[in-house]
Order: C-alpha cells, then structure tokens, then sequence
C-alpha cells in the first residue's frame, strides 16, 4: 500500500513534468498567484488541520522549539502567500540560452536552461516550507513530490490540496504537485531510491535527515546546509568593525547555518582586543568555549574539547582559538570547516588573497559577516537551501539550481 | 590491506588537491607536457608492460575486441601523449569569473570557477583512459585517484609511474596522479564510500559498471553514456538528407552511445522510401528488427519485440517502427529513450519546434546526425564522457564540468 501510494505519485509526477516543462511563464505565474489567493481563501480550513497537529504534538510532547515551528496562523498563512506572490514576480530562467555558438560546419548549438522534471522533497515539521519547495518547483516547471514530517500531516495534506487544486485550475497539470499522505517511514525508504520517477532529491532539514538520505539515495541528492562557519581575525584588522562582524556573526540569528561557530584571533590580539570582545559576547548571553590563551586573556572561558572545534552549535555558544597567524588559521579551517562559510578580517591585500584562494568552502568573506550566505542577500529572490556539495549547485540556491540544461543543435543535413 | 592503499592514497590526493587548486596554468601545462614527453621517452617499458597484460588476457580467454582496446603499440602511445598537448593547449577554464555582481550594501559577489577537488575514475581494460583521465584532471586542478580493470593492471601501474612521476618532477603536487593497484575488487567498494577523500566518481565502461557504481555510491557520481538513440523521419523530410543521416547515425561507428539504434518512420514514407533505405542498410551489413509494417514494406526484416525498442544494439543492429506522426514518435520516444540523443528530420518549422521543445534527452537534434554528441564535436577540445544525468553535467562533458564554483564577496565591514 505505501509503496502503491509511491509509485503512483511518482509516475503521475512524471507525467506532468513533460507538460509543465513546456508551460509558459505567463501560466506558470497564473497558477502561482492562483496558489496564494487560495491559502488566504481557506486560511480557516488550514488553521483547523494545523490545530488537530498542534494538538497531537503537544500530547507527544514536542518540546517548544518544535511547536513553534509547527504552528501557523493567519500572518504564517499570509507570509506563505506573500512568498508565492515574490516567486512569480521573479524572471523565469527556463528557456534562458546558456550559451549559443556555431561550428565550422554549420550546425547550431544552443545551451538550453529547462526543468530538471520531478523534485523530491523530504523535509521535518515546518509546513511552511510545503508551500515554499512548490512554488520555487512550478516556477521552475518541475513537478514536485512532497514528504513533510509526520507531526504536520494534517497541516500538509490540507495545504496541499488547496495549493494543487488552485494550480490545476489555473492550468497545471494534475499531479504537478502531490504530498505522500502515508506517515510510514517506508515511503522515505521508497523514494530514496525511485530513480525511475524522480530526478533529483532535495532533503531539508536537520544533520540527521540529510545524512540519512545522502547515505541512503540510489536518486541524485543536493545535500544542503551543515555549517560549521569561522571569521578569523588578523592583527592588523579594523578592530571597531571586526567587534561588529564577530558579534553579528554569532548572535544575530544563532540558530541559522551561516552563523558563526568558531572565531580565530591571531596572537597579537589576545590581551588586547580579544577580553573586552569576549566580555561584550558574553554580556549577550554567548558562552565562550576556548583555547588555553583565551582562557588565560578572558573570563569565564570554559575549556574549548576537539568537538567543540568540530561542533556546529546552532546556539549562543562559540569556540575561540588563538592562532599564531594565517597559516595556522588556514590549517584550522581546512581540518574542521564544513565547506559552508570562512571569513578573514583583515587590512592586508595578499592575506586577503591568499584565504580567498587557499580556502575551499561555498562562500570565502574577506571583511564581512558570513550571515549574508543566503539566497536572498545574495539577491536571488528565493532559495531552495544552501548546498554544501560540489556538484550541480555549492552557496545558495535560486531557481537556476533547479535547472538543467539540453543541447539543442540546429542543422541543415551534416552527418561526420 | 586493501583498505590502507585506498584511504592512504585517498588522504594523499586530497592533500595535493589543496596545493593543485592554487597552481597557475603556467605550471600545470608544464606539467601536461612533461607527462607528454614522458610516456614518449619510455615507450618500450610501457609496451614491456602491456605485453604481459595481453599476455595474460590472451590466456584467460579475453575477446578479439577487448584485446584490441587492451593492447599499446608505439601509434596509440604517441595518441596518448597528443592528447596530453591538445589539452594543455586548451584555455584554462580555472578562475574563470562565471558571474559578478555588486549588491546594494555594496557587498562585491564572484562566482568563481575552482577544482572540484579529488576524482575518482573507475574504468575498465583502456590503459589510454588512465593518461585521459590524468590529463584532463591536472588541467582543471583536480587530483585524480584511478582504478583501472585488472585486465590492464600492468600497462596502468608502468604509466600512471611514469606519467607521476613526470608531473611531481615539473612542480605538482605528490599524489596528484595516483592509481589503485591491488587488483582486489574490495577496492572499488571502498572508493564508492569514501566521501571523505573523494569529491566525484566518475565511472567510464559498459552498463554493468555503470549501475553498479550508481546503485552503491553514496560519493557523488557523475553517469556516462548509456545511448538509446532515435532518429525520426517526418513526411516532409528531405529524402536525400535523411537517407544520408541514417546511415551515418547508424554505421559510421556503430559501437558508440551516440549511434542511431532505432528509426521511426512516418506512415506516408512506409512504401515509398523505406524499402530502398532498408535495402541500402542491408547492403551495408545491418540487422533490420521492424515493426509489421516495416515487415510489409521490406525484405529480410526480423520482427522487433519490445526488447529490442529498449536496446542499446552497439553493433550493425537497428530496430524501425513505422508510426502515424509526430505524436505517435514523440510518444515512443518518450517510453524507450534513455535520454542521451533524438533527431527529427522535417522541413516543417512548427514541428521542428515541437519536437526540440517535447524531447527530453541531452542532446535534442533538427536535421542532423546524433552521432554529433561529442565533445570535441561540440568544440569542447575534450571530453570526459557524457553525462546522461541531470545534476551538474548534462551531454559532453570536457574542462567546466570537472569544476565547481565558490562564490568570493569582498566587503568593507558589512553585517545584517
């Protein structure tokens, strides 16, 4: 039955991205704008469905955290509406030519950009983002099939029948967007590896869920977001401005996968920069885990272990390790980095150069905060996540990085 | 044991991908050059080594084909070392902005193309592909950790030394270019988890290799080339042209995944100019399978069964299918294709347009042999195969698609 429910989702998606892949903008906006004035329509029908999930987590005693992110109301309702209203308004990448050129024998060659087909998405207890993975995926003229967390079941059912019958309304085809209904893990198991309908997996979510999947997936995953992100300061760094990034890179919004986890001072600024900044972290609520050179600069420095260099917290917690100068700081991060997000502090041109050159990571900051990772900061209109991997898509992703590409060729008879 | 060479080498390769990522052309052409130089000068140790591989798989029983793709001989090292030339000729692609913006808090955004970082190239009885594959990976910073058939295990060890040590000698990195030499297939399976070393497995061989390389991997894999290629023939084709095409796409080199192995034929050309095209093929050594209506049309055709509209044939076999139109094609496409390259042959603009615009596959062709899905074809230079995937790299693949990108933002003391 579960696998039933799979495979017949799966090969109507399929079905409907050949059309919805050769649908206009005009009707894909039309079925976006469809979506949200639907949400705003039936916002009591889904506050009832998420009131029977609020209610269910609150006697499985979902800690706080949990419920919150659970929880909709007419302003959630309304944000996702506003969200699907901003996805439309962006330009449509599909039908963009990549790049055109011609050969010596004339044929055409155009580098076409189109819709990876079917998305899968698995992701945990936020309904918002089953509003959220569709629009981008219709925008994109991908199908899109769904599998949300079993705590916002009668949130996500309810949401997504509005959103899909407002999309086949507008003119989408049936199934172009579809939620797997059963709450049996089996159908994770099951679309992990339907590679027969799905063209790519995206999981989002925390480090467990992602590693499940990226271990697990016969299916092409992109594997988002685990950020353990540095900002090193250097000795002859603005020290004013260094104090701002430091502070807004751990504490503006701790709990956000470009916040950052370990800070990295060279040695000439331990007694004298380094206390009164740790003094001011720690006014904010930051606990401060550090080497033995802060602890003997600073206060109330608990011991920094090696998995707190590895850790990324996701708190008001931070590492801090004087560091004799760049290449130790380069060494630091090499070893323990995840790839996410490194910032230098500094006022020298070549220490520049080298950390933007020696450090392997999606986003390499010289003089600014690594929270600016981020699809919108970056100025893409929308973000599907933040893929720590190399292939297809690394830094935040937009609409292009659910996008492929086919070569068109134009000839007039050349054989070789 | 087996696992200590794969994980000390796949340690080592890492370790030089750091140093590699960072080296100007300058000095990876060099490089490329020496390597070039290198198998010319040791030439006969390399035919010494191989002799003992076509030795061995004389004994064992190897095919006339497969001996032939095993055995060196003076011409095809000399090849060897011109490809090394023709892609340290080629730009570098390494550095390369792809895209730069400012945004309006004057935060300064690069896309910038770097290396992957390290490549795993599982492939098959090719002793060529270990100097392809190496040339390819220097070029664009990537160390390169190789594991050939058994069958070649000779040839592959005498020149991955040679070519190694060549490379170390013009200023790489130790561990640049490495090669698995225990023969143990344990091998392979630990390459296929090992994400910590490795960034993309790419395996190049037949079918069998291919899956079981995506079906195990959890390291990214980037999939080549499995080509079930159409050419439709519309009614208001050019003859002439289209008689030329199809014998090209099929016979010019029928081995290949670009080669035509099914033609679909409209209805209006069953008794007019089918016949004459089966007979020509005929006449040419091919194997016609046709529907019954090919049967009707022409002599000597074997029915086709449904396995035979699924098959990858390589080899001077084809299967043809008379159908209604463009619909009925398109539709049949659809089912059978495995989405590497689709020819339509019309003079008719708006069916021309349908059918680049319906077709889902790498390489979507108007009036044209498929048998142009190449990368130096393209204008590539190069080619590391072709992807039949989505993700990443999609048709030929040379230089960009063995790199990634890091987004590099200057800033001047930003934060959110």
């Amino acid at each position: 039955m579960v696998r039933e429910e799979v495979m017949t989702k799966g090969r109507l998606a399929k079905e409907a991205a050949y059309t919805l892949g050769t649908l206009s903008t005009v009707v894909k906006n039309k079925a976006l704008l469809a979506m949200a004035d639907a949400l705003l329509a039936n916002q009591d029908r889904i506050i009832v469905a998420n009131d029977k999930d609020m209610e269910a987590g609150r006697e499985k005693g979902l800690s706080k955290a949990l419920l919150d992110r659970l929880m909709l109301n007419p302003q959630r309702i309304a944000d996702m509406a506003e969200g699907l209203r901003a996805v439309a308004a962006l330009p449509d990448v599909i039908g963009e030519g990549v790049e055109m050129w011609t050969r010596p024998n004339g044929l055409q060659i155009a580098q076409v950009r189109v819709p990876l087909g079917v998305v899968g998405i698995i992701y945990e207890a936020r309904p918002n983002v089953t509003v959220d993975a569709a629009g981008l995926c219709i925008k994109t003229g991908n199908a899109v099939l769904l599998r949300g967390g079993s705590e916002a079941i009668n949130s996500n059912k309810t949401v997504t029948d509005i959103i899909a019958a407002a999309a086949v309304e507008a003119g989408l085809p049936e199934g172009s967007i579809q939620l797997i209904e059963t709450t049996d893990r089996e159908a994770v198991n099951i679309m992990l590896k339907l590679n027969e309908y799905l063209d790519v997996l995206i999981p989002r979510g925390g480090a467990g869920l992602i590693q499940t999947v990226v271990k697990n997936a016969t299916v092409p995953v992109i594997e988002t977001g685990i950020g353990n992100c540095h900002v090193y300061v250097e000795n002859d760094a603005d020290l004013d401005k260094a104090t701002e990034i430091v502070i807004n890179a751990k504490c503006q919004r701790p709990g956000v996968c470009n916040a950052m986890e370990t800070l990295l001072v060279h040695q000439d600024l331990a007694e004298t920069w380094l206390p009164g900044l740790v003094a001011n972290l720690q006014e904010r609520g930051v606990e401060i885990r550090g080497c033995d050179k802060t602890q003997q600069a600073a206060g109330n420095v608990i011991p920094a272990t090696e998995e707190d260099y590895y850790a990324e917290f996701l708190d008001l917690i931070m590492a801090v390790k004087v560091v004799p100068g760049l290449d130790e700081a380069l060494a630091h991060i090499r070893k323990y980095s995840s790839k996410h997000s490194e910032a230098i502090l500094t006022a020298d041109y070549f220490k520049s150069r080298r950390f933007v050159q020696q450090v392997d990571a999606a986003a390499v900051y010289v003089n600014a905060s690594t929270r600016f990772t981020d699809g919108f900061e970056f100025g893409f209109g929308a973000e599907i996540g933040i893929s720590t991997q190399k292939l297809h898509a690394r830094g935040p992703m937009g609409l292009k990085e659910l996008t492929t590409i086919k070569y068109v060729i134009h000839g007039d008879g050349q054989v070789r």
